[in-house]
């Protein structure tokens, strides 16, 4: 209820600048042109991401090696040359893997690989033993019987589908997100579900986080590689019972953790307290070394801050990066930078996260109020030499900035291709060998344009439409 | 010694028949065309492939599931019509996994994907702990005076490229072959090897067997993924010293195992104790489910058998196809055959292993003698609309033949096309999905229309050239 009306007043708040139409002059639009076309040949991204994945690697939030991430971003905003670098303190549970196995004990004795779900409670030591029941998607879940899987292990089989814009994504994850609750409901012991991947190259599981009901019983939950999805879907064909043992040490440490933000300033020149937002997240799953998620989104970021920061002129407004802490387990450095910067939220021109690989960016999607859609244009003048198409005013901004946008900021995304993002998506194979150099550049070239361009405009570009629902 | 006599003789005792030029007739070509037809259209080998990765899986030689995968075979070559099933006794020492783990512990701290080299020794509980010495190559580390890596873990890193003929893989594999005892020369504690593979989509590593000299000392042997080997490469670019705990459960069991060949045959209408031999392996390694290494081999084959079987009319000769045991550790099986069969070896017109996949026959070669030549002609009839070449007269026969081979047994070798066939091998990755059914029926129709080919030649093929080496 808060929350309502405080969108209420920013919204009202930002409707009093409508009448005055923001714009670009010639001169900002040539200093993006030249900015985009240096990033095309700058390798600081790449350079970045290297350093992260290589003296760093996996950042799961709350672990060792993610703390040894806040510090490692701190040196690298300073070593960038931003003018301020500081953190902000995020909390969070903190959960842990621990041991996970998955056999078919029988009628057909063979290990499935298989990788717990973010989140998921552990199995007795000695596992759940259960025979398996196949369920071909959430809804086929959902409609069952209350008890109609009581005392199994529930498998969820439904296969994502890739696509450029990612929309497989959605109707697919929500079986890893809801499953475990609504496999609770109907009596089964653990769900374990297909990986919400695309891939068919590998034998590695997908994690991400789930989201237990408050009034359920929480069951263990794993994802199965698509290669092993197949192969117990086979074994199911056949007909008899598929009894599966699966242990899972996975657990969440009683004590809150106290991570961070890490946030690095090119200082405004003319409204130093008016702020352009962009970053990634700087948390990863534990699998692989988080470099395509979201390596890729803080490195591509810092360098495009960085190469505005190099302008002889710093631009008008504030250029503000940000790598966000655990992203993975429930935006909970983007809620905790909302709470700390709700007030300030109209200070907020527009914000942009970058959070889905390392692929070209393809569109550039808005949320502007009326006044400010002629303004695109302008953009589109400095984004299109990019293979860039114009899309719609409907942006969510990203999880993290998606808390902001709530309170009326402004956003934009400029959309990767996100067709082959879905194969190595919070598995093993997120390592830095996947990133394509030219196309890590294009982003670059990409953000630092938009952003210097954004931190010139005169006036302001919200208020937004209405969020969009159900992403 | 005794082997080169028996060499001598045989190709004396082939050379008889040299005068006589062997032939084949239209209806015979005829035949061969027919089934070659059907082949296509046959779903035999793809549904046999699919029962032995689903219902046994892996089949590491003298596992449980070795054991299973026996008990399958011979079910599977009597459901698919073969007149004659039986097993031939084969001995080797058993080699377990155990558990494997690999920590840079300095500068960086991330774990790396490793897997035990088959046949390796393990580390102690505790692990090996000690700096990494990198080499670029087999060469460089050949090289390297003695004691070079004393104390050290040495780390070759050479990259093997991709062929269609799997020509990158004899300069690579010898890294793995024989890197531990030279490194163990070097002074090294163990060794770490860039995995055998050209895969850059996943982070699984490549297992395969190594050979440890008989006077060096036994160090523990791993391989890297190939992100894992950049990953530390790009570690030691750094300059400093990068520690790394290893730790390796592999053993070797003291007892000797019994395991068996498992054979079936169509036999001959006319020469019942004359043998056209086909095979596969069917040991795997225990990472994937050993679909394409070597499931598809015998499945291959099997279904040619069984096609062949379905004619009219029996071939002249036994078509005998053979599931060969533990090829993966040492050709146990292709040396046990060898040994009970060497008297008969002229009794075997012809063999042909298939060991390289399941993707599409590209070339056929061939060991035949001088006057079976122009014969080769008439096999390409046949083989040429499958898009298959003419090769050259210098075929191997593979693994599991080549023991045969070396008494004087012709041989042939139907090529598979194996350009992404080292992207899986010896991972996790080897799984059923990855098979393509029409490029498995493509390989049946191959090996039927050339085992009846064969089974129907009036005359011999032999004496084939002296064996290739060094391969």
């Amino acid at each position: 209820m808060k929350h309502l009306l405080a969108v209420l007043l920013c919204v009202g708040a930002t409707s009093v600048v409508l009448a005055k139409a923001p714009s670009l002059s010639d001169a900002d639009i040539k200093t993006a042109e030249a900015l985009r076309d240096q990033a095309l040949q700058d390798k600081t991204a790449y350079t970045t991401l290297e350093s992260l994945t290589t003296e760093i690697g996996q950042r799961l939030a709350g672990s060792p090696s993610d703390a040894r991430g806040r510090e490692w971003a701190v040196a690298q905003f300073k070593k960038l040359g931003f003018d301020k670098v500081y953190t902000e303190e995020v909390q969070f549970p903190v959960w842990e893997r621990g041991i996970e196995s998955c056999e078919v004990i029988s009628p057909f004795p063979q290990n499935l690989a298989v990788a717990a779900l973010g989140g998921s409670v552990g199995t007795p030591p000695e596992g759940i033993q259960a025979s398996v029941m196949e369920f071909v998607d959430f809804a086929a879940l959902s409609a069952a019987a209350d008890n109609a899987a009581a005392g199994k292990i529930v498998f969820v089989s439904h296969r994502m589908t890739a696509a450029k814009d990612g929309a497989g994504y959605g109707p697919a994850v929500i079986a890893r997100v809801q499953g475990a609750s609504v496999a609770a409901k109907k009596g089964a012991l653990a769900i374990l579900i297909r990986s919400i991947g695309t891939d068919y190259q590998s034998r590695s599981p997908h994690t991400g986080v789930l989201q237990y009901d408050q009034t359920t019983v929480r069951i263990p939950a794993a994802a199965l590689s698509n290669s092993d999805a197949d192969l117990l879907a086979r074994m199911l064909k056949r007909g008899g019972p598929v009894n599966v043992q699966l242990k899972l040490g996975a657990q969440t440490q009683s004590q809150t953790f106290v991570g961070a933000n890490v946030i690095g300033e090119i200082t405004g020149s003319k409204w130093p307290d008016k702020v352009v937002l962009i970053g990634g997240h700087l948390d990863s799953w534990d699998l692989g070394t988080g470099a395509i998620d979201d390596g890729a989104g803080v490195a591509i970021t810092m360098a495009a801050g960085a190469l505005i920061g190099q302008l002889p002129k710093a631009p008008k407004r504030t250029v503000r990066v940000v790598a966000f802490a655990n992203e993975e387990q429930g935006v909970y450095g983007g809620k905790a930078y909302a709470a700390a910067h709700q007030k300030q939220a109209n200070q907020h021109l527009v914000a942009a996260e970058s959070d889905f690989g390392a692929d070209k960016i393809w569109r550039f999607d808005t949320a502007f109020g009326p006044n400010a859609l002629p303004l695109v244009d302008s953009f589109m003048r400095v984004l299109a030499p990019l293979g860039i198409e114009r899309g719609a005013n409907d942006a969510g901004g990203g999880a993290d900035v998606s808390p902001m946008r709530a309170f009326g900021m402004p956003t934009v995304e400029l959309q990767q291709d996100g067709t082959h993002y879905f194969d190595i998506h919070h598995t093993e194979n997120d390592t830095f060998d996947k990133v394509d150099p030219a196309a890590l550049a294009q982003n670059v070239a990409a953000y630092a344009a938009f952003a210097f361009l954004a931190a010139q405009v005169d006036g302001e570009l919200g208020p937004p439409p209405a969020p969009p629902t159900g992403r």
